[in-house]
């Protein structure tokens, strides 16, 4: 027998002799997944179909169950390189070659966003932004979609600046909130109105699986073209009024935000050494402490301008420090006997939920973990 | 040219048999790696080797970028499918065989992971529970090391009430907080004693990659074996004196949980519909969310010990609870200059970390994005 440490070096090339031979089978799957891309286009079907995808993995699952593999190793392999098949399949699917589109804030990220799909899409795209505001009357005399992408505390001012639209021409925004933005779109135009709000960053390289809320304002058979392009181009989208978005929003963007910056307000006013708690965190907390860190290197006017427009979330983040205090009290207290009434309480609000979230999470975790750098 | 449909059809089935190879793919990998464990197990190596997986995954990207695939792609897939080979390589790897090991509270989640781990090391090991109690004096005549994975609750009056150990038996601890167990355990044994907080939960099928902290008693050279054989076992340890440990501990396991826990208690008390504010998610929202419902699916018992053996948090959360009023009030008076300003301290305080943490959070969800149920 070979030494041990001679044994070990040629199982080792061995090992890397099939990663090699991973990296060319994907690189040939990629080959495929670019013919359906080509196929799709030319046929005007959806980049996502969610039951293909659905049938692929089942087949898969079970190849692998039957010849003992993990099936869910097999699963999250395959779902990371169908993540890079949308994105390359993302090729120019023309379709809106007849549309004339006006975007209000083109120059921003989320506008930059749209009008490359719209450009892509074959249509006539044209940015309006402060500087060329003399030419919107123009621009939006013979236009079949304005796209509101500003901040939201210009929303509703800018709308009741724009000139007089087509009767088919379709407004629509992509704020944050609903309720204000569609009234006000709703008050300028008589034709199709629809509030959208993409429940995605700028940095989305496509829109497949992403979520588009869609509060619709009036007209809908005359703005379902672009309902139908953003399916085509891999996001689904919900419908909801304008009140119910604007209240789940409430408790998402304004409450859990604002809970999360003043935690990491808390921990720079204690000056707590950031570097000795990431070393001392596992998986969760890490996680944790990311949430946290995360929302930092973004927008402070787009947080502040989401919780500032939105009053009437402030009675309800009263209410939550109200819950917070007398839940702190009664530890203080040690009356440990109401917290875990409280725990029980909550816990049969979550229903299974919970459970289904510690699961969702600690498979998230496990990815996490993956990745950990140890050093 | 055949119909559309027929052309994709074909592709597709092409794209299964490529899917196909790649489980092959996996299975012979998987067979190389099980050589491996036997040749690392032979040879007395860790599981975990840092800079051969370091090299691997090196050697992939570099091959992946030359013929123009996603680097990040190859590295997300090799890391899933190095996760599984962690898992498998864990067999048995016989290295206590001479030690005898008592657990207390070995019917416990965590002691039974720890007294498997044992087992599989070839230790002689007991459980001692409070049924059998009135063996402890024998059972630790000849020990070579007492473990406690007892409640905190419970961990300080366990500790007085052992009996005698021999001088050179190591006495350790898993509770989740180190100051008050680590002294106890001092006062009562003169020999080796050293706290440990394992960093991951007792669902953990391997230790690969997970988080030991160690503090520190007395003795160490006669506990290394124990630390050595944790490092053997794949996880990493980190050391820490019990005071900072304890400091540390209290902005995570106290602060951001109880914060959590009331936010979902404030969920609950409003009636907020879980089901419609789930499918209104982002993939940012929605992970918020699992972090807040996962809580709940945990055991009460043990978070209110963890907030009620650390009195000296209370202070920190009154102060906390007072910046969260402050900025509140400061928003609710619309003083958008100072939330902005706040906010400008504080990312200066997380420095690069945010920007570390928007990417590496980034990436989770993408992960995220992946698994994604639409209906």
């Amino acid at each position: 027998m070979a030494p041990l440490n001679e044994q070990l070096q040629a199982v080792r090339q061995q090992i890397d002799a099939a990663d090699s031979e991973l990296v060319q089978l994907l690189l040939r799957r990629r080959e495929l997944v670019a013919q359906v891309g080509v196929i799709k286009r030319a046929a005007g079907q959806p980049l996502y179909v969610p039951e293909r995808e659905q049938q692929m993995l089942q087949l898969r699952r079970q190849q692998a169950e039957q010849a003992g593999l993990s099936a869910d190793l097999i699963e999250d392999v395959l779902r990371r390189v169908i993540r890079e098949s949308y994105q390359q399949q993302q090729a120019a699917d023309v379709h809106l070659q007849h549309k004339k589109i006006v975007v209000v804030g083109g120059e921003g990220a989320l506008g930059g966003l749209f009008m490359r799909l719209f450009v892509s899409a074959g249509a006539a795209v044209y940015s309006l932004d402060r500087n060329d505001w003399d030419q919107a009357e123009t621009l939006c005399a013979d236009a079949d979609l304005l796209l509101l992408a500003v901040p939201i505390t210009l929303t509703v001012g800018i709308i009741e600046k724009l000139p007089a639209l087509p009767k088919h021409c379709v407004i629509a925004d992509l704020t944050s909130i609903k309720g204000q933005p569609l009234a006000a779109m709703l008050a300028k135009h008589s034709g199709p109105v629809v509030g959208l709000h993409p429940m995605f960053g700028p940095q989305q390289v496509t829109l497949a699986k992403q979520l588009v809320i869609v509060c619709h304002g009036r007209g809908r058979e005359q703005y379902q073209w672009l309902l139908d392009s953003i399916v085509r181009w891999g996001a689904h989208i919900r419908e909801i009024s304008a009140a119910q978005h604007d209240q789940a929003m409430g408790f998402i963007q304004v409450l859990r935000h604002l809970s999360t910056f003043v935690y990491g307000a808390h921990l720079a006013e204690q000056q707590v050494d950031l570097a000795q708690l990431v070393s001392l965190s596992s998986p969760i907390y890490r996680l944790e402490l990311m949430m946290v860190g995360r929302l930092f290197a973004q927008n402070p006017e787009l947080y502040a301008d989401i919780i500032l427009s939105q009053p009437h979330t402030f009675t309800m983040m009263n209410d939550y420090l109200r819950s917070f205090e007398t839940i702190l009290s009664q530890l203080q207290a040690g009356n440990k006997a109401a917290f875990i009434a409280k725990f029980a309480e909550v816990k049969s609000y979550f229903g299974d939920f919970s459970q289904r979230f510690l699961e969702d999470s600690q498979r998230l975790l496990d990815t996490a973990g993956d990745a950990q750098q140890i050093n």
